[in-house]
């Protein structure tokens, strides 16, 4: 059962986010949940320093849970410094402030507890977001539709573990010592040569082999981005790409999308606006939304970006995994697009759990990509590379991506197909030509966390769209994926959602709930 | 053959560091040195803007190179905004200012080229120091006493092939899937239960599996680490320790060694002067004077630290590589020393390739770490993670080390028997109980790097002092590292570096040399 927000307090309730819900069928235990919930109203200033919570007993009444929890939700928001007990006197808000200079020695307390808060950087404050309230990705589902992940039942184990065999047994030690800064040259070369062969000339030496996908967007945000730097994202957008620009100081701007990507119109407005670093964008199978750029679309997309001096980023992380439809070539082969950052990943089509990405960066940046390395990671591992490497050069990689296109190009239909005969006529989906989800679109009227909570109830998981926008929005929105399971799960997991989904389009509106209710 | 500085333009010389040196045995191409070095007195305000260069003629003929060359440095220096040629009246220094806030549209030249300079961030600039100007690292020495890295000749790949093969064949494709944040379960599990073996309790929960060591300095230096932070380090200090604190911002300050490791006195003196942040300290066989901390001297610091609430970070990246004397606990086993960051790694006593390090972090920062992570890396790679698990709860880890531990010592021993022969008396050295490598003093008047340019060309690599030290200093030391080459070979290098220094001592000082000499 999830409980809704529940009112309390001295201030008038501003609306659903500042409330407080308890939900037992979250992983995350309800001390920390309520703790969590209070520390945000507190982090965003609805609650002042000075402030008086409610005590322990009434707090319990009103959430219906033990007066213990309570006591340990309060302990621990004294304990990263939030509120203090005063006995006798109740339990008051008392922020000790951190901020880039404001910190000071005597992180020791005198009780000898290291008071980590005073010292831990900006960038390391947690948001208080859909992620991590929800802890989304952490659960287990019965049905799982979250992950734009890879099946892993699927995964091509033999040939792997013989071309493991091989690279040990034919490279000796000599494969398990540090590899260098670049990574592995034959298997630079073999991406080389197959980016060429699919229209993106690329030499090796441009290629910088990874530790996956996101410790390049890791390396780009330290590469190009300081404290404010606007950087244009789709919106909605891949949500780790969020988080890895904002540790360098970003500013990210969404830029809306329709069917065919980025609206040049609102990209060229943002562009107007302000000064922008960097564009991030996933022209092919775009996560969340599935949806692809037209060539006509790339094409207004990099030439907006080279009149206005702005940085590109592009994430080709699933655009092998076409369905249908015909290839579309990167922004990084069109003409002007040689200084386009490439982005790619064997996580989504080999095995993840290796960690290989790879990065083509123009030769003006090797030098700070060879220094920024040194200090961050030194290399990507090389036993991995070798090995993917002799999957790759013995033809199994595209062997396997025919089979995993088959698998997938099924499980996207009876996905669409599902939601044809169960979603409501009021809701909405893109039908991507490949990838691994698509974007659902609700009713206003219907907020798709809510729709989650009841999901998780009933064994389903998905990510809510608020997960995946820069700045707020997609409150109505959500994306299925589905790669994960097989067709007779999707088909069961899409009936469970659109029964939900009937019943919120049914209930009466502005009604009150008759859960409890807190605002601080 | 190394040419000394050598002098030209209208400055007077200010001394040896101002000027241009071609170096034809270095690695790095001499149009690349001759461009670093101007570039390098154009950022240390050595040259104004407006200042015009040399003639491509004049520079050729000063430095006894082809005139193409000299062309090509002007080209390099141009394309990274530095310089602006006006045909028919020179070459002259034309800075463009990159700066937090001044950066603006327009990368996109008239030309086509795309300016990158104008868009990375400060934290990717180059700082032109020895490490860049020396590619330390990146040669291949007949006699390498450089790198502290084990040598590969002695990995056991035998018994590792047998435990890759055992865990892919029982695990199946969950071990090439996604593994969890905080790394494979049964190797924390192990790696705790090992720790605290060794008198320092640790639970497998307060653990995280990294992809090697160095991303463990990268991300204490994120989660910790705000602009200006002062960062107490040991000097000389782990140089890539040094890269990854500055890329937050970081302000190291090296803290006076003796025999016995930190100076208490010295530290107290600097965390009274202003508030430090973080002290970051390798207690036993430290990089790269191999001098491990006594117990009084590991008490003395950590309770400075906990008095002035300065975090620590403690690095035992071979403190499992003793060869005598009795073992000494971490920091972190100490009374007060819960709080201790605790880092470790597989690379130095098992395989680098693998990348796989570890951090122990207190509760408190969990939730922080687990955050950077899901933007940095977001997993260690699990194949590595479970082979290696497997390797060392079959006992290899333990038969490896002693081993290991047997070679390394007779290598360190006929190191400092041949140093005792043939370096001159005037030099002095440290005698590690363990580790990698030690610490050589040489006379004042003697400079590192003109030691390793002459012994480079003789087929020896070692790395100069300049390297450890966050703000200047031991241009009149080197480490010598003793890991990587058979004895025959150590006792032959020494012999050419002492031969080396010999004659750098009876050298009559004050001399001009007669080496052309160009000063900007």
């Amino acid at each position: 059962m999830c409980y809704p927000p529940v009112a309390m307090g001295t201030r008038k309730p501003r609306g659903k986010s500042a409330g407080i819900r308890v939900n037992r069928t979250l992983p995350e235990p309800v001390y920390l949940q309520i703790a969590d919930q209070i520390r945000n109203n507190i982090q965003n200033n609805e609650l002042e320093d000075g402030h008086r919570l409610p005590t322990m007993r009434e707090l319990a009444a009103l959430l219906r849970v033990n007066r213990n929890t309570v006591r340990a939700a309060y302990a621990e928001l004294e304990r990263i410094g939030l509120v203090q007990s005063d006995v006798g006197r109740g339990t008051f808000v008392r922020r000790r402030r951190v901020s880039a200079l404001g910190w000071k020695p005597g992180a020791a307390a005198g009780d000898g507890t290291f008071r980590w808060e005073r010292l831990v950087s900006r960038r390391s404050a947690g948001r208080g977001d859909v992620i991590e309230r929800l802890s989304i990705g952490d659960g287990v589902a019965r049905i799982e539709l979250t992950g734009a992940v890879a099946d892993r039942s699927l995964f091509p184990v033999d040939g792997f573990r013989e071309a493991l065999e091989e690279v040990v047994r034919e490279m000796g030690p000599a494969i398990l010592d540090y590899g260098s800064r670049e990574g592995y040259l034959p298997l630079r070369q073999w991406l080389a040569g197959r980016l060429s062969a699919h229209g993106t000339p690329v030499s090796e030496n441009d290629l910088f082999i990874l530790n996956g996908a996101q410790p390049g967007l890791d390396l780009v945000g330290k590469l190009l981005i300081e404290e404010g730097d606007a950087v244009a994202v789709e919106s909605p957008t891949y949500h780790n790409a969020l988080g890895a620009f904002r540790v360098y100081g970003a500013d990210p701007v969404g830029v809306p999308m329709d069917g065919e990507g980025i609206v040049p119109g609102a990209l060229e407005e943002a562009f107007a606006r302000r000064p922008f670093k960097l564009l991030y964008c996933m022209p092919t199978f775009q996560n969340p939304t599935g949806v692809s750029m037209s060539r006509a679309r790339r094409e207004a997309v990099l030439a907006l970006a080279r009149t206005h001096g702005v940085a590109v980023l592009e994430d080709t992380f699933d655009a092998d995994l076409r369905y249908r439809g015909k290839e579309e070539a990167p922004l990084r082969s069109l003409t002007g697009g040689r200084d386009v950052l490439l982005l790619g990943t064997f996580s989504k089509i080999l095995f993840p759990g290796l960690r290989l990405g790879w990065l083509v960066a123009p030769p003006a940046l090797h030098g700070a990509i060879g220094r920024l390395r040194r200090s961050a990671d030194l290399a990507a591992g090389l036993l991995a590379q070798a090995a993917v490497h002799r999957f790759c050069e013995k033809g199994l990689l595209d062997r396997h991506l025919e089979y995993v296109r088959g698998v997938n190009a099924r499980r996207l239909r009876v996905l669409v197909e599902s939601m044809r005969r169960h979603f409501p006529e009021e809701v909405h989906w893109t039908e991507p030509e490949g990838g691994m989800s698509l974007w659902v679109t609700l009713p206003r009227s219907i907020d798709a966390v809510d729709v989650l909570l009841e999901a998780r109830r009933l064994g389903v998981n998905f990510a809510p769209g608020p997960l995946f926008h820069a700045d707020g929005g997609g409150a109505n929105a959500l994306r299925l994926s589905f790669t994960l399971e097989q067709e007779e799960r999707i088909a069961e997991g899409v009936e469970i959602l659109g029964g939900i989904l009937k019943a919120k389009i049914a209930e009466p509106r502005g009604v009150p709930n008759d859960a409890p209710s807190v605002f601080l």
